[in-house]
């Protein structure tokens, strides 16, 4: 676990951010921080997060750790999230990892992955494709959980796409994986709403691009400013609860208005 | 017309809020005024309806106009709109008819009607529900999307129910109203979201209840706070057009979970 | 009310088809008369529909009467009914009625309209489509259901299309009437059907062409031709009661697959 | 490997039908057979299936071959498959795996299995569910569509269940693997029914019985007769290719109506 501090240490609780690129990961983890969250950020690459970490908690002022996970392997969650807990509480929990684009490593969702002809998937790959999609939101929600229903509160943010509410040809895999996450999302909620547990599904249809207010900061036509998608993921954790949104889309001007 | 002014002139524009009783339709127009937009509250019973501005008026210190509208009836809209139009450039409509329980002639949706049994529902009684939730949010949109689209930005929100996602026995009517008011809305994003009109629909499940701030203010557990769903209409609008919503639902905790 | 013969006069009871033109509506009555049913077919244009009577009651040598009814107007559904009635208990309705392309005044869903712009759209010609497509929908269904309670037995079908499922620019008026039809649907669904009658709903999603078998008979690569497409209904009112469908889709080549 | 023989040579091909119990798979390869299909009927219980397979022979007066598969294994797929393949092209796959109740070995989806708590959901058994849910039908299919596709024609049929439309209480890895599986049937009707490959997905809504049929036959007032739902399954094969249903719902009498 890498740690860079910039700020103060009150700390409003965790927010663990798992599948964390420079895109919407990213946003999301500087969004919690600036709001006074503690946050920790998760993925396959520690090099790179380590340096996601660095910037963000100079941007927001807070406290940031990174920490590596495969979120395929259940064992890997486990161990990943003793370390997030031993943090403090983990108020959210933001699952926003799946696949990359072969060139791509760092477990952000960024852009419409590339189609794979279903017929040359091989198991392997369908597997992990399946399992970074759907297992890891399934491991990593079983280690928050169990203190958000002791404490009667929390938040968990599933990261959905277009192929969560529609099949696409070429994305047989994708589709199977994202689908699968909304079940989850569907049947957490009305398992643990009741339990004062809030759990969200957000389905981005649309190409993330980089933030607008970056250096490198542009937004194409077609892009989503993911500061601005971020905004919505914290509205959802600001909700009040007699008001909770379970699913809601967010739609960048390249959106396939499924 | 009937103008209740408390604060200053300057304003973002007009925020126009079809169907409005003491609940939903009146925390949205608080929650505008309040951020500076002059409010024009449209119902059919103008006596409720201004004093509603009136107290709107000097709770948010703004300008709030209450004019006397049947959704039902194209040419009410038309006329009414007119005098909205008169106001200024309609930043934002939000929709929220719906044939109120036969006790409560305030035109908000407040809770989940009474079922009626569809054999004993009358043609007039079927067609003015049809007309109140469909129709009249299209000859409402009819007035103000031209203006929108001629400044390239603008707000739309239309208030759905969990009986625009799925039928319910003994409600029929209703569904059919609501679900109307869906096609309307998905087929409106995709024909305007191009020129910069944000078309959104919110799915309220559950019942409302108070608002927690009022004098008789008590949220019953099963009851959304008013003022909390009209940060979700809020939260729409404000959004940045790189990531709008197009739907997202709106849960108290009565809700039906679909 | 005209009535063309060919044939025995046993019959299963009536099967009553709203909105018949040349392709669905009459593929629907040809397979329904073919099976031993009494038909009667209903549509504005009665001289068309005469004529179609007389096609089918040959080719399926039964009987089947021609009826004139508008069914945006409740009257006329009631009275049109009263004939249809006489004629015997009405085991089946199928409602396929929908405002026609400007150019094919018969009544039945052939292909998909041209758009028409929201702004263009005049509130009479909103308030019509809905009308064609829903409430004559429940117009008609309030005329058989009684009936079917009584006798613990019936078939309703509803026939939708894409755009009952998702909306489409240019397409705001169709959108409204289908998602309506679909919310009236599910609702007579569950309130009908612990009573013994099944109510369904067809998706037909792309264009219907000629039958195969006419004399005109080319289905072009991208049609579905009518009599296949008639199958399904027969299928879904053939069904054993333990194992009902309330909705499929039908696709034809030119599908949108939405 | 095992032969069950009894009738004539001839075939119309084969329909292969996995996760086969004493409901809705025998059902299912009962009415093909007797349709003149040589079956393969596949799942883990080599034993209960070659009982299957002879009396499913005797009653169809077909050729039925009983096949060992565990579905959550890729190899053991492909090893199942290359016997199935050596019988002749595979016209039809039937998916009807499930994880079973923990009572009832024999891979047959008959009834709602009993909920599981989320938490108490190890790695292991979430992993195995998803497995036999959706990544078997993805192996499998991946068997049989080349040969599809090169002939440009053949029929696959995914069972799902409520829970592939709505998330549960207590159901997360049921959902989850459900939802994946209808993600991964909307895909490929995209991609292959181009080529010729009628890609279907039932959803079963509700418990299936024993078939009325059957010497123990009784469908209790709640239950689905199976045959009665095999019937919907051929109905879905036997169609016309330009007018494919892609998705249709067979709701028992005890179907929560999602």
């Amino acid at each position: 676990m890498l740690r860079s501090v910039s700020g103060s240490n009150s700390s409003r609780g965790i927010a663990a951010v798992v599948g964390v690129g420079p895109r919407l990961g990213s946003a999301v983890a500087r969004k919690f921080a600036s709001e006074g969250y503690t946050v920790a950020i998760l993925s396959r690459d520690l090099e790179k997060l380590s340096q996601l970490a660095e910037e963000i908690a100079k941007e927001a002022k807070a406290q940031v750790f990174a920490l590596r996970v495969d979120c395929a392997d259940a064992r890997s969650v486990r161990e990943a999230f003793e370390g997030v807990l031993s943090l403090g509480p983990v108020e959210v929990l933001v699952y926003n990892a799946g696949e990359p684009p072969a060139d791509d490593g760092d477990g952000d969702a960024i852009a419409p992955p590339r189609p794979n002809p279903f017929l040359a998937i091989s198991p392997d790959s369908f597997h992990r494709s399946l399992a970074v999609s759907a297992a890891g939101a399934f491991y990593c929600a079983q280690q928050v959980i169990p203190g958000m229903v002791e404490r009667g509160r929390g938040t968990v943010i599933f990261t959905g796409s277009s192929a969560s509410v529609t099949g696409f040809a070429g994305y047989s895999d994708l589709s199977c994986g994202k689908f699968a996450l909304r079940g989850l999302s569907q049947s957490l909620a009305k398992e643990f709403q009741p339990a004062g547990v809030h759990i969200a599904h957000m389905i981005i249809d649309g190409a993330i691009g980089e933030p607008r207010s970056s250096a490198r900061g542009r937004c194409g036509g077609g892009e989503a400013d993911p500061d601005a998608v971020a905004q919505s993921y914290w509205h959802v954790h600001a909700q009040d609860k007699s008001a909770w949104t379970h699913e809601m889309d967010i739609r960048s001007p390249s959106s396939t208005m499924y």
